[in-house]
């Protein structure tokens, strides 16, 4: 029997891919079931249709969104389904990602997309927030990561290494 | 006998209405026949489906399309037809328009969106543009525009008027 | 019998009011049992940390964060409680809330914060972002958030009013 | 017999040509006939007055003109013809293009240039936007280029390749 | 006998009179003469050819051109005379003037634009430095030049008002 | 017997070891006794917590507090203790320290910190700073302070070095 | 017997004054000695130099400076003296004090400026930092500081006030 | 007979002659006899000071001062001779240049700096505007900067090349 997969990874191209990764282990790190899909919201618009509309009746509980650039894909996952949004701005060449930024963050009145920091350091956190939202019905999953936060304050050794 | 529209000017809210009437302005003063639909990338996306769909089938020549913040309709309009598609930035309160800006003018490589200065003079030039895409095939039209061009021209005075 | 309070709404100041209240009120158009507060970084630090150290043991399961300028709220929060944290840019004077966005949203790997659009429509989308997790364990409320979003999506006229 | 060139693409200096190439590999890719010139707003100003002046009469349908920095040139050839002016703002090393992208986009009620993204996506999507209005009148490079977006659609594979 | 005049004032609209007016007011002050013009770069750029051309011919020593948004006029007169130009970029809208700034400014090796600073103090200090040319060659500019920096500095009262 | 430590140089992480080492060789440069420390707002805020509480009381008289992104341990040290903080924004990836930057600066009123410019100038400035406060009170400092300030005007050669 | 004036509040002209009459308050309100003045950096040099080069010896033990736009009071001043320099960004019309932000913040490696928000905020942190430094060695204004703060975190309502 | 030099090259430190060695080249070109200087607005006040009092006097005509961050080098000198002063903003690390091109740029009323682009382009354009202002007394001169740009005219080829 296979686990339900509660959440959904999309991106917009595979260029996206090493940045959003790092949401993907950190799934894999806190034992969260995931799948991981490219979504173009302007070359594959219907499948972005179609994931919207059926996300919802799949299970899935949290879509984690990235894209860079005019970054729409969040935005329209957002406005097809009220499963949660996390968007993750790309960083991109010329504008270091805050054209990915704005184009995510700045969603009119009705449809939020909970917009993570630019880059990796956001992507990993958006695998983090994925957790803290499905944790609220995992007592498992809660003790997981608070495991994982506490282990994160006990690795921060009292003074810097210095060469 | 209606005359074909060939222009659609699209808008995602009535807030954009005071800046893209710039746009039908110059298009009555031009005399090309054009639409003005309110179309809501986040709203209403089947009515954004719908209209991209059927837009080269209507026999629509050019789409101005106009929005504000993560404004996705443009970039979305431009994926789903490969009607010319010009966006306007409409200026908002917090980033003044460069939210809207970086929404539209950074598609990727596929699908271009004519991006227009930010608020009402790049509405009004989304008309011109139009017109001289139009104007392409249409003779009368394009003279029509010629005479527009030398009128404006011809009104700056050789001296500011001092107060 | 009271209803369990699920969703906490913290600002800085009293000057976060008018911003934040458009979360509470789209909580009470969705019938979502909130509380309000005021809790600052700097100057109730102590409370800071009462706060999100009972969060969880309280019942919350979403915790809305509004502040401005160097605003360390929200991401402060973020790392005293598992539960998730939705962080709003208030609109500051001087940089028009870039100041408050950059100090919610750069959080670093390990305490997402869902950061939201500057000002009042990020604060509306806070709510509706609080109500879209917790729809995922109260169809009830799943039901309400889809008719508010189906009676928003009517709410669209075809064409602009043109006065 | 030689094609008739229907689009022009411009650029102020040899150091524009790796970006301007993509908008020419386009025009190939879709069977476009062009010109290529180097047209320096203000090192050969009389050569952009003659381009402009002539472009109508020798009948050219699009010009794309790419320039970095203080990037005259898109707006003072929409400011000599009627035909169409796609604008590409080129990168630079001190303000990552931002320069030459508000240098080209913010042009005043009169002379509307159609500005694309900054750099190289943008270079292409002139070639496609170019090919988008030259096929109002083309139903062969309307066909072409419905083919080419949809090949662009069929590539994108379904999840992204994990090394 | 009327005197030379040394300095031309030029700007692309009546729009920019109230912050070209600083300079004008500038020159009165330290008695150099002047004319006004309105040259636009894109609505006659005609007139900005034969102004150009003929400049230095016409005994112009310094040419102060204002301008907003996309300001191609300082850079286009620089390109059409070896007279130096003073750029003085007027505050817009929606980008407060970064636009002005930039398309004036970010000139290509070979054409200089001495540029000022954004809006009214720029103006006024374009008529200061025009006049510190032309002191350069007459003794009495230079002493009047001298006089009114020093009145300048004996204004400053040694504490600020208090009310 | 040791000397009392007066400075605390805290940092949020290892990697901004590499910017704050240059505030400890300025100290110890100067002659300063000063301790180094990790400190992390969000992954070991008890750590800050008690760092803060006891700064006075320890002897601490300057915390020199340097940190990269949504930099919160500046404002929050400032916040726990009224000895005064030297806050350094670390330079980033995406944002080049802009994030930073605003999140040490922009501090409400009731707590300041004394933003150092971005980086390792930043940093060797900190010390400077913190040196110029201790000299306040130590009269040999404040000499080594001024041969200092000596040394670096008399190691300015009257030309640079052409290669 | 007068009080000898520790604290040197400085601006660049009368206009600066409704800004940094916040730090005077502050020191007013915490029984500081101070003196204001007007020092301009550009129209007083001499007075700046003056001022800096008798601070130490006149027993001022901290200057704080505000100025707008090309900041250059409180770095030149850091240049002159080794008493601590708080710089005050005040905000301007165009560029909403960026301008004067970076002139202040951004000083090379030997003379750092203390910089505060930019506007009234950091005109009243300017004067609480002052009062800091100047705690270390006056135990009873330590204390008094202390209670600002105390009132001030027991002054925050645990409600917004709703109307 | 040594020629009489005319024009200053200043610079705030070695590290800026990379850049600013442009603007001396540019002069060798053009047959101008110039001395180059390191005069740093923070390390060497007291050469500022009399290089600024002693410029008119020595019969400099121009001085061409680059630095870069908080740029004080070019305006203090604008602020101690009526000598016209063009300022270079050089590249940072951090801000691009952003930071030094607003610390130079932004002049209050009374004191001009004739403000270059950011980086090499802009030291380059300062010797040419150097030379344009010599030669309103200089027919030679004039002729040679004639020829110059007809050079730069002459040197743009018809097409790039395509590698």
């Amino acid at each position: 029997m296979t686990e339900q997969v509660k959440v959904g990874i999309i991106m917009g191209s595979q260029s996206d891919w090493p940045t959003m990764q790092e949401a993907a282990q950190m799934l894999d790190e806190l034992g969260v079931a995931y799948e991981v899909k490219i979504v173009s919201a302007h070359r594959t618009p219907d499948r972005l249709w179609t994931y919207g509309k059926e996300a919802a009746g799949r299970g899935l509980q949290v879509i984690i969104a990235g894209a860079g650039g005019a970054a729409h894909l969040p935005g329209m996952m957002a406005s097809k389904t009220r499963v949660p949004v996390i968007g993750v701005p790309v960083q991109t060449r010329a504008l270091s990602g805050v054209d990915s930024l704005y184009s995510i963050l700045q969603m009119p009145r009705g449809f939020p997309v909970a917009t993570m920091a630019i880059g990796a350091a956001g992507a990993a956190n958006a695998g983090l927030m994925a957790a803290g939202i499905l944790a609220l019905q995992e007592p498992a999953l809660a003790e997981r990561l608070d495991d994982w936060r506490q282990a994160l304050s006990d690795s921060i050794p009292d003074e810097p290494v210095r060469d």
